[in-house]
């Protein structure tokens, strides 16, 4: 039995990430702005011993994006409440760092890793869509590998700003009348090409020393933050093979970075749908696949490509050639979706209901699903999982059936090992550059 | 016995505004930081009826900053949280239009104004401290009268933002499919001199339509910005008829506006010191007056005007003549420090005890300070009040000792009129511009 445990996140996505999820007669469909539901599944995940929830994130709607996109909780407001109703579940969102401000961030994510007691977590990301430009009064959304030239730079701020105080610069002597040693608290300067920020950040470090820095973009320059940046990576792969040649790359390309490769962990997202009977699983799968018009799903497949409209094309013959669209948004998920269909010679209605209504490998009884999960933690291809509810209840379906297996085989925690998400993710905490001697861990 | 009841609000702000209040035996050095401190302060307000919760903010410290400035919780993300361990009380939080995404403002609040189910409110400022722009990446700060044009657009965006979704456009109906209206979606196309902003925002109205909108500038702008914008004003004076001025000026203006002047609710800060004697009280200040040196004092008062250096000065000759130094941060406090000098004769020294150990008339017993509060409300100069913690346990004072007079004399509620901020303050519910019908308060 190995001494190395399997990570796992819990993703909240209310009214879930197919388009017609909320038709399911058990979905709640105000779930994506009801408090209630989310403290509910966040309790169920914590129950579960999931070491993080996640939160994702957009900044640009229109009359075709997906009902979980129109009507959300914004992610930083939604983590800090669910704090309150938690007690050592880490809590992961989405923030753009094209259209964000360091120093906002910054503090943002601090205050909420104090709130929590360390349970806080940024997933960085760069923002796909071409139209957030125009909710934020810039002129044009920037290209690919300008948002990851900015993202880098953002983040290097984010962590300077998390900084500005030593551990214990805040000496707070009521005798002497000594709130703060001077000395320890510290100014950025930092100029650059995208941001010039200052500080010092109006908060001290927390437990964590940083909150937990997760990165969720799949194509090579996210590889290339992630292995240099983060702690983390959320990723989506299908197979064994192609998620084992991800986490390969991502741990080697950390290791050229001069970091050790057990400091970098891979969660490929997952959406399971667990029933007691394999039958039970196909059943679940239908309710929600067949939910979904052909009309909607090509919307849908539409959005990944700058709302490209595949409406005139023939439903039943190969899927079109529409050369490069598509390259500077969800980059790495249109260009699988590209290759699939060609490699699998799949027809325009295959791959719209695909995309449409998520379908994984990871359909069937608890112990298939729990197999799979083996399987690729132990071969190489990831350390955690995310878990993507793709049927309503699909968490409690997750808590309840396979948890339990991963708990007996002694690959998964029965009790947390720590109250902060660093602590239970096994990370260590990151040195303040400006202390000296090295921090407890 | 007037059917017009007093509003309160609980100023939170951990260590405190004076200088030195975190050496006093009863204070937790820890406070501006703890989300305990807060909870329970939160909790003992709301026990109290109070309105409101208010959380103000700054955006840049340095070495000379108040304690409670270096190191203190985001309020957005404290707000949220506190909104989750409190049910009927408000939320209001201080957040600035000139270093702030309007798209990010707008979802922020708004997801708070969800999650608390309509408790939500924004204290708009402008930011008087320069330092702010290098936090920003900005060249330098903007100036004052700049600075009030981009809050009328910003806020006039947010607003806009806010009104992206009627209230009826949600249909969310299984069986059609029909999850949304799309003539109910409303895309807000700002482009303006300062901001340009498509929409629509990514979040619903919530129950109070758009979250109260505080102003918090006692300048001709802000006066202006307020009786043109906003809900309610938090306001400093000292004095009956220096706030009877204010009030009436605030409320003519709104009338020139074309306002209800009862739609607009002005809420003097005051930090009452309540004693069972006037020894009591007096004691309380004492001690607290005590705890501050005048290097300390010299400081403190040098923050209002740029970090300007007043330790070369004589301390008990007249204060100094600084020309027109701290008309572009702190305007209204640097002009009321200046003129009260001069009218009555202060010496440096004076004023720098004054600036760095606020005492306000309301010291001394419980109905005393319930005598002044009530003379103010029936008087013309106030709708309400927000109250500051001066002393240790200041506010558990002021809700055990005074409160219940305020109820016994019917001038305020003995139970919560209603579970949302508009609902208690007596404020109706924007319309929503898309919206042709009236709707219902």
């Amino acid at each position: 039995m190995s001494q190395r445990k399997l990570k796992l996140g819990a993703n909240l996505n209310g009214v879930g990430n197919s388009i017609s999820f909320w038709r399911h007669p058990d979905v709640p469909t105000d779930a994506s702005v009801s408090f209630e539901f989310y403290k509910k599944q966040a309790l169920k995940a914590e129950q579960g011993k999931f070491d993080l929830l996640f939160i994702a994130d957009g900044l640009f709607i229109n009359e075709k994006s997906n009902p979980h996109f129109l009507n959300r909780f914004e992610p930083l407001t939604l983590l800090s409440a669910l704090g309150t109703v938690t007690s050592n579940i880490g809590l992961v969102a989405t923030l753009s760092t094209s259209y964000s401000e360091p120093f906002t961030v910054a503090r943002q994510f601090a205050s909420i890793d104090h709130i929590s007691g360390g349970r806080s977590g940024w997933n960085v990301v760069t923002s796909p869509l071409e139209g957030s430009a125009l909710n934020f009064g810039k002129g044009e959304h920037p290209h690919h590998s300008l948002r990851y030239e900015i993202a880098e730079e953002h983040l290097g701020v984010v962590k300077g700003l998390w900084d500005s105080w030593e551990d214990d610069a805040f000496v707070r002597d009521k005798a002497s009348g000594v709130f703060f040693d001077p000395a320890k608290m510290h100014t950025l300067n930092h100029k650059g090409k995208h941001f010039s920020v200052q500080g010092p950040l109006n908060i001290a470090r927390s437990r964590q020393g940083y909150p937990v820095i997760f990165q969720a973009g799949s194509s090579e320059s996210g590889k290339d933050l992630a292995a240099h940046s983060a702690d983390a990576v959320y990723t989506g792969h299908e197979t064994f093979e192609e998620a084992r040649q991800f986490y390969q790359d991502v741990k080697s390309r950390a290791t050229e970075y001069g970091r050790n490769p057990d400091e970098i962990l891979i969660f490929p997202g997952i959406g399971p749908i667990v029933g007691r009977t394999e039958e039970e699983a196909e059943r679940k799968y239908q309710e929600i696949a067949e939910l979904v018009s052909i009309e909607q799903a090509l919307n849908y497949l539409g959005r990944y490509f700058e709302h490209f409209d595949f409406s005139s094309f023939p439903l039943d013959a190969p899927f079109p050639d529409i050369g490069d669209l598509g390259s500077n948004s969800f980059r790495s998920t249109t260009d699988k979706i590209k290759r699939e269909a060609k490699e699998q010679g799949l027809t325009l209605r295959q791959v719209a209901q695909r995309a449409s209504t998520p379908r994984s490998n990871f359909v069937g009884t608890p112990e298939k699903v729990a197999d799979l999960i083996q399987q690729w933690f132990e071969g190489g291809a990831a350390d955690g999982f995310n878990i993507r509810t793709v049927v309503p209840n699909g968490l409690a379906d997750f808590v309840d059936l396979v948890v339990p297996i991963l708990q007996q085989r002694g690959i998964f925690r029965t009790e947390y090992e720590s109250n902060t998400l660093r602590g239970n993710l096994g990370l260590s905490i990151p040195r303040n550059r400006y202390t000296l001697k090295p921090e407890v861990v």
